[in-house]
């Protein structure tokens, strides 16, 4: 039974050096928890709070996700599964730059504003701004009774209790669970999946928290590995489609944590400039996407890790259980569980967070309390 | 008269270390070269070559412009003009990416591709991936004849002449220019600008090349700070609506050129966690946008100055003349001309191209052939 009380738990690191290894290891319970009760008896997803009739959403013909940070790189995922699901197009703003640039909004486009706090100061301006422009707002958002949630017409609440680490990780998965679940509710009251597509969908989502519990049990390598990075200049991450997001997360936790060079690519933009970057030696992690989903999507990065090998890299190949293609190209070669393509981020990111949590403790930096940083931004 | 042979001026270096320093000084001329006869007397802008009808062009309630490196940059400034000319949703996509996800286009959607040589085959792909889906492209290329203009529906050609230096410098110049011709030609077409204001506009863009070559002739100081700048290990660039992408490019010259690690934000987005990276000393490029465009836009970046100055950074500040409210932050202050906030990118880009070509000189790299790199990238 996944239900204890979270407060409880919470204030203390039982045993663990960092809360962010705590909450990492939170992870199976916290998606589990996002995930509990949100299929009622007639299939229909639920969400928490809906001052929107169905029409409403049906009446939708643009999407703007709007986020900051972490929630930003999860709004990046959840454009694929949105335009895959829903075909509405959606596109995913930075909040701080959403309401500066002109953005084309109205009463038909829904703004998805994502914070684990609710009170990220960018994000509710963006919120406000779009309801200026009388467009509709529905948030994801950790913080019962928090602004963000409190100003929109819909809330779907990522039940992940409370994160104390500032460096984001069970936030960021709870994020992309409720934001799945976004995008199904979509999908099925504008009628583009069948009740059981939905079913389906959701049913894969339930065994994610089994599936990362194995997959944490595994970590033992990525510690070490991260011992072995931490004199490191630069660690580079490439990914495509919807492990292009991962890549940007692997690489931003590295930042806050490590204060290391470290960014994360589109793997075939590596080619138009930045891969003068490698050297010999440089580390390069590489998520790889399902060869079974999109062939050609993972034939491509396969020869992006080939690509950067040549020039010199060492690669740190993230891929799933059974994909034999990539195990040439790999120095390290770290497994994840098998899952649908656009549910593929639930997996690779831990590895990126464990190595990220490891380069910075081996460096001797505060893990939990990185400098400069707030867990939460209340200002603009 | 700037009509004078391409072809004859570009096989030599005419007196310049390296092709990059004789193309950084070209852009005046390759700049106006592009907006040459581009006003017929009726006050329309003419494109190069257009193979859709006005009609078309009035049907379209969609844009997407793919390129990839410094293009999709080119793009980014063009999405910021585009929206606001035309009113019309315009995405940027990185080529390598548009065709593996599955984007929302139809008959009334207007690809615009952006390429050097015409030969960029990530986005020739993501042009031909269009067309099966019956969207309309429109080609922004410097290179005649070459692939990606003969397989468009339109093209406009920035006449910039030859780029022989791997890093593209007047090549982006040109772009931008083309770009902002196109957004123009779209507002006029579809009635949402007069003749009057589109003339204005192109009034502006033709005092350019004179502004070009009073901010050239006063690049010392830079030269001298890229010097200085030869042994930093980070530089970080920040910048809010056009001034962001500007930001990214400073960012991915410097990775290119001088294989250092260099990285764009977005100027409120460096709080959610990347200003952790910011120590003691860490030069900070920050690309302020005019005081007279938008007052609230200007103060919040001369804002994130101070965040990242009270964390110890170093600032390099690019303001406008006569911008006073920045001199207090500055640790050092490269002043540009002024131009309307949406044209600032032609001015602001012209200094971060020369610290990166000062710095990796000052590193002692080949500055026209960086290593790992290609002109033009003419595989996937």
């Amino acid at each position: 039974d996944y239900h204890v009380d979270w407060d409880a738990a919470a204030a203390e690191k039982g045993g663990y050096d960092y809360f962010m290894l705590k909450e990492i290891d939170e992870q199976p319970r916290a998606v589990a928890e996002t995930l509990l009760g949100r299929l009622n008896d007639a299939g229909q997803i639920v969400l928490d709070e809906v001052r929107l009739t169905d029409q409403d959403l049906r009446d939708v013909d643009k999407i703007f996700i709007v986020a900051c940070g972490t929630a930003y790189h999860a709004g990046l995922v959840t454009k694929y599964a949105i335009e895959h699901w829903t075909r509405i197009p959606c596109e995913v703003e930075l909040a701080s730059e959403f309401r500066y640039r002109d953005p084309v909004l109205d009463r038909s486009t829904l703004v998805v504003a994502i914070s684990q706090s609710g009170e990220t100061m960018d994000t509710l301006m963006a919120l406000r701004h779009a309801k200026e422009q009388k467009a509709r707002v529905l948030a994801v958002c950790n913080t019962n009774g928090s602004t963000i949630p409190r100003e929109s017409d819909a809330v779907l609440y990522t039940h992940g209790g409370p994160e104390i680490a500032v460096a984001s990780t069970k936030a960021f998965l709870t994020q992309l669970t409720a934001c799945y679940l976004v995008g199904l509710h979509l999908a099925q009251v504008r009628g583009v999946m069948f009740a059981d597509e939905v079913a389906a969908v959701v049913e894969r989502l339930q065994r994610t928290p089994d599936q990362l519990t194995a997959l944490l049990a595994e970590m033992g390598p990525v510690r070490q590995l991260a011992n072995d990075l931490r004199d490191a200049s630069t660690v580079l991450f490439i990914g495509r489609h919807v492990g292009y997001p991962v890549a940007l997360e692997g690489a931003l936790k590295l930042k806050e944590l490590a204060y290391m060079h470290a960014e994360g690519f589109a793997a075939g933009e590596l080619k138009h400039g930045s891969i003068a970057l490698i050297d010999q030696g440089t580390p390069v992690v590489c998520v790889v996407p399902s060869p079974v989903g999109r062939g050609v999507l993972h034939d491509k990065v396969v020869s992006n890790i080939q690509e950067v090998r040549a020039r010199g890299a060492r690669t740190i190949v993230i891929a799933e259980e059974g994909d034999e293609a990539v195990a040439a190209y790999a120095d390290h070669l770290i497994r994840v569980p098998r899952t649908p393509t656009l549910l593929a981020p639930l997996m690779t990111t831990v590895p990126l967070q464990v190595l990220a949590c490891g380069i910075a403790a081996a460096r001797g930096n505060d893990v939990d309390q990185p400098r400069n940083l707030a867990k939460s931004v209340t200002v603009e």
